[in-house]
């Protein structure tokens, strides 16, 4: 797991007029793009409750879901998505060994690009593959980034701030704590830079020294290591996965160890507001990270955070289709005219 | 494989106003239930038919394969049956361990619920596991059993009874015999609760003295242990698949052995009706239960079981849905109603 | 890897009328049908560039994907193809053990027949497993060659005719030669014959003496040795993949030795014409069969082949099920005259 590609998100992700394209990470978009993702999701979070939930924006349209790093639930999302809006899907299972090559890894791309393929949705073990392969990629195809490395899982952000906004309404008001293991979390880099051009009036990360890394603080962020301090009046508090397969060495004590000191107990919550509300972006060690009475209690918006991230694929599947489909067209024009 | 949940079969199944909302097993369904499902299929299985065998009646839902059990053959026929009602379908490899404990399998759940999911094909080893699943569920996902430990395989037993309707007619008029490893069949135990429901003249189960059960006894059924006394003036033989990895012991002598005493040969045939009809659930062993001139004769049925069984599981799979709805649409008006 | 199968593909292939019913080898087909299969992939071909990529030609009809051996990419070529045409698609992972004995495997295509399959899309390690196949099934399903043994790759070599045609036209004046390990390669054996019947002007064969079969040379090519020899004045080059895998002895020289004899380098490219079009069935290995700058190289069609093996599979995909309904109509109307 290494930083194999320099990343330079603000290019790749817009077509020349400022339209998501790709979508890649939260850092280089504005915060009229995030609201943009949180306004299209509103409208397909209610197709989820309908009798007949699809609708035809991506009918004809082929979805590649290239997972490199298995994770059926994220897969499972993306492919009910791509469903709903009509798409079809095709579900490669990609063993990274066969593209240990990057020569070789854009054969198999552009293979794919050839067959037609519409997008590729891709979850990646190195930080900054999607921005690699975005770079690369004919104007056909849309790049939706599944979570690469430690670097980013911006759509599992997203879903994070449809919730907030969903639920406790304007970001400049709210404090949002997020809890545990944060410096091998993707969803915690891409969640502070949301909630940050969002303009949330605080951002506070608590965790043992140790995994409390010191890059995110400059990207305008709290840091704690105790929940007594850290928890004290927030309004959203967004409970991290423990990631035992991406710890290395000795960084954390013990499991029972890490639950005293920073599981989500009933007692820790009430250093919050009370109307705070508790998030966790899934699956849920009970007992590990959060007490089965928090995950089930009514400050829990656990399963609400699965149901919005559906809408949310949906809403960035849409959009770099359509801006996808616009720059083309751009192109195609600018060629007719230069050739006239 | 233990019996790790009571079963109540009979409020889950149905809604208030008696129409199927699970299908879960036989047991607690009417014969009207049943002769219901019968008919609808009758509806399906043109389909197969036609030139196009699409329906629109499961469009926009989302159907998910729950197979706690590994079952291809199985699994496609749900699947089949789902495309042709238009649905789009979910197929996910749960690995028995990973839902070990009963808690973290209904978190599971809860989040394929929270993705929009309307339905629920389970496969599980434990016997009663889907009415457990069942009465735990949010009134929008309806759960079809498609097999569990050894209680109960409830489509496979009403594809049955639609092959034994479809050609030899009224039931009140026949005669039934259920050979082999009645023991540890949970198709024959849905298979008797049935043909008594559907009021079979009589039926017969035959097999050697250690695997039959009494309990089926029980429930409406003669025991023999010789052919020739099982079979004599039979209408239909169904006979049951040799489940070698489900048995423990010793309970059964050779495959050798088991084929001179019970295997379906011509010649033990002939104890039967001369019209009676043959069936088998499928897959066939020949020349364990059954000799390939009787799996391949006239009087067999095997594959037009299977031609039937996608209409059986088209029309729980569409009664179900509809039960659902209507009760969730009922619960809205109650809602409704006690809020004004 | 054995021919158990007698191969006599005349007449099960083609319909009394003589159109395509089943698509299986080359041989036997005339150069008509051969033309037609390339001008129904041309009406395909632009639907991979419009916005809606689907037809609904196979609507309402089940494909199935029936490969004894895994091969990710051709499956997803075929997956992809028999959704744009809007049929259903199952893919079934069937172990080679598991359908051992002929009889067995029947069993199993038996049942996938009754569940109501209008197609299958099979590959086999095993010569003529097609073929045997397609003799024994129901006028219901058509079977479409995806690879058997050494013998053919039928889509595969059609979809290099309709490159050749779409980039150099004319057959009757176009010199072809194909490199590499043709003793072991389903596709050259294809290939030679669709040449031949669509009346190439000269077909050749360049390899090491041990990987160059006799038999070709008898359907009609001339071998070479050497590739200064074999490369003169040829219009197309269509480089072959090595199959290491199917290799059992030392019948070659090591990796750089071929790529030193054999590889295509922009040197030995000098050989041919100067307007010579270089094409690989894929994936290619870099540095092994072909030099980089070739495959990326204005010459090369590695990645058009790729874009228009989804319309050939499209085209047979059709002509198969439109044949094959076709002759079950004229089946059913003898049957209603014969009893009339």
């Amino acid at each position: 797991m290494t930083d194999v590609h320099p990343i330079d998100p603000r290019n790749v992700q817009l077509t020349e007029d400022g339209k998501l394209r790709h979508f890649l990470s939260i850092g280089g978009l504005s915060k009229e793009i995030l609201e943009e993702i949180l306004d299209t999701a509103d409208s397909f979070v209610n197709i989820g409750e309908k009798s007949v939930k699809k609708v035809p924006l991506l009918r004809g349209k082929t979805v590649v879901n290239l997972f490199f790093e298995n994770s059926t639930r994220t897969r499972s999302t993306f492919e009910l998505a791509a469903q709903r809006l009509s798409a079809d899907v095709l579900n490669l299972d990609i063993s990274k060994s066969a593209t240990a090559k990057g020569e070789t890894l854009m054969d198999t791309l552009q293979n794919l690009e050839a067959m037609g393929s519409d997008m590729f949705v891709i979850r990646h073990a190195d930080s900054g593959a999607q921005h690699f392969i975005a770079s690369q990629v004919t104007p056909d195809v849309a790049i939706i980034n599944a979570g690469d490395g430690r670097h980013a899982h911006p759509t599992q952000a997203m879903l994070d701030m449809y919730t907030i906004r969903k639920h406790k309404g304007d970001f400049s008001k709210l404090k949002v704590a997020i809890v545990g293991d944060i410096l091998h979390s993707r969803v915690a880099r891409s969640q502070v830079q949301a909630l940050n051009i969002l303009g949330a009036e605080e951002v506070r990360l608590i965790g043992p020294k140790t995994l409390l890394p010191d890059n995110l603080a400059e990207l305008g962020a709290k840091l704690y290591t105790r929940m007594e301090d850290g928890l004290k009046d927030v309004d959203v508090v967004i409970m991290l996965r423990l990631q035992k397969e991406r710890m290395d060495g000795a960084l954390l004590p013990s499991e029972g160890e890490f639950y005293r000191l920073y599981g989500l107990t009933s007692e820790k919550l009430n250093y919050a507001r009370p109307d705070a509300i508790v998030m966790h972006p899934g699956p849920i060690n009970r007992g590990v990270e959060i007490e089965s009475v928090v995950a089930d209690g009514p400050q829990s918006l656990i399963l609400n955070q699965v149901s919005y991230g559906i809408a949310i694929r949906m809403a960035v599947m849409s959009m770099t289709v359509s801006g996808q489909m616009q720059q083309k067209n751009q192109q195609d024009q600018n060629n007719e005219e230069a050739s006239a």
